[in-house]
């Protein structure tokens, strides 16, 4: 089977990665973008470029969007729901889980099957092993363009539930961001002395990486509730050592903003009776 | 060469631990703790129990300590510095850089030879391939003891600077911290939907490990100063981005409050005309 065609929508540095990886996977790509001159070096690779979006849409089954946000999909695709309809629309578009849900449902009223996606990948990284999306939505349609979805990278789908990828893409990086913010506080710690950053990187990249082994672990203690069987270190305990993360911030004068904020939800988890159990327990404590 | 002796003074869960690890490595042990009665199962091992910490250190040149903070260390060794002299005193016991820099200084007062350390385990940890420890102060005296100290596991000596260990231990745990206050808004997140904990803690665990083999680029940029050179995604990028994260938090009743502070100083960052530079740049917002 020949690789199918695909028309992508918008070409910012992202869509423009996701077209150069349909064309070098050899499928025939139609591509858009609202400001012209954007396709010149997709056109080298073979791609057709379409005046309007609504030309683009017409062109192929496949419409994979990657526009700036949710406002210019609905500026980009409202005027070409004729076009659309009966048609697979993949929004690759960075959004919230309550955005993707608004998009399937304009896109069920029109007649439009829809995909939304999360890119855990930097442009640079699209097609290469280290790429992977989210997806979910209507499976079928996912299904039946998986093949060509998969030049992207990785694909999984996370269920039928339209809002699911997002909310998979933001827990993520929310999981990412914090994870940077603790190190951006440990960078500032270690540069206030003579600590080489070829000594202690490496070290602080094996730890967290030792350390995210426990992630799955905590998946099960917040999915069962159960945040004291077999805890090692309990929630007093961290809640009493970790005056000396704060201290020493002050002592080398860093501005403890980034790690502070767990302090309080431990205290707080104590003084609610659950000091015996494990730190994430605090994940209770933001649900309210 | 066969196992040279060693006293431990303190026998909470993690002086315990180094203790039982240093009989079943085949080290004669003299332990000692404040409140008597702690020491049964060791004997059971072989320890030898001393009455007071002064008849403790008198038995051993080498004494670790393993106590419950800083304080605890002058309460328990002031009145035994004069069977400290000569000795090497190796202080595991939780503390800040300027506490080890404290004792150092008493330490050499008093003719003690420091070494001052950080574990990096949980007491179950002690002993296994999971553990390692940090150490830093007077190099001959670590190099001497290393056999010994490798008992409890992996042996780092990050400097003869007192202070150094006890740094890279904070730095490491203020990581680790930030990391966990990621996954926990994560988890928070995800458990507003029907996410199964086997669907998204390993995709996490994977993504987190993934994200953390940047860590030693970021290092190098904090060392070098240079946050512009190869940047992918930028801070001006990156901060646009990050309204949807708590956008989401706020959409699925989820306090944004460990991963906000971000935010305000992603937004400086571009404030100040380093938006075209890495993210990584926040670091030194937190060094004003």
């Amino acid at each position: 089977m020949s690789p199918s065609p695909v028309t992508v929508l918008g070409l910012g540095a992202m869509g423009k990665a996701l077209a150069t990886a349909f064309l070098t996977g050899g499928h025939p790509v139609t591509v858009w973008n609202r400001t012209p001159g954007k396709a010149g070096p997709l056109l080298a690779l073979g791609a057709t470029a379409a005046e309007t979006a609504a030309g683009a849409v017409a062109a192929n089954e496949l419409i994979v969007a990657c526009l700036l946000d949710h406002a210019s999909v609905h500026e980009t695709l409202d005027g070409a729901v004729a076009e659309l309809a009966g048609r697979t629309l993949v929004n690759l578009t960075n959004g919230t889980p309550a955005q993707a849900r608004e998009l399937a449902a304009w896109a069920e009223e029109h007649g439009i099957t829809y995909v939304d996606g999360g890119i855990m990948a930097v442009p640079p990284g699209i097609g290469t092993e280290q790429a992977f999306l989210l997806y979910s939505g209507a499976r079928d349609a996912f299904e039946a363009h998986r093949p060509a979805l998969e030049r992207l990278g990785a694909a999984h789908f996370v269920g039928t539930d339209p809002g699911l990828a997002a909310l998979y893409d933001i827990a993520l990086l929310s999981g990412m961001y914090g994870m940077f913010s603790g190190v951006f506080h440990a960078l500032a710690l270690t540069s206030t002395e003579k600590v080489p950053a070829d000594a202690f990187g490496p070290l602080l990249a094996d730890w967290i990486g030792a350390m995210a082994g426990g992630i799955p672990h905590f998946a099960r203690q917040v999915e069962t509730g159960d945040y004291v069987n077999g805890v090692v270190s309990n929630a007093a305990m961290q809640a009493a050592a970790f005056g000396n993360l704060l201290r020493t911030a002050e002592d080398q004068g860093v501005s403890p903003e980034l790690i502070a904020p767990l302090q309080p939800l431990m205290d707080r988890l104590v003084a609610e009776g659950n000091g015996s159990g494990d730190v994430t327990g605090v994940v209770e404590l933001l649900k309210r």
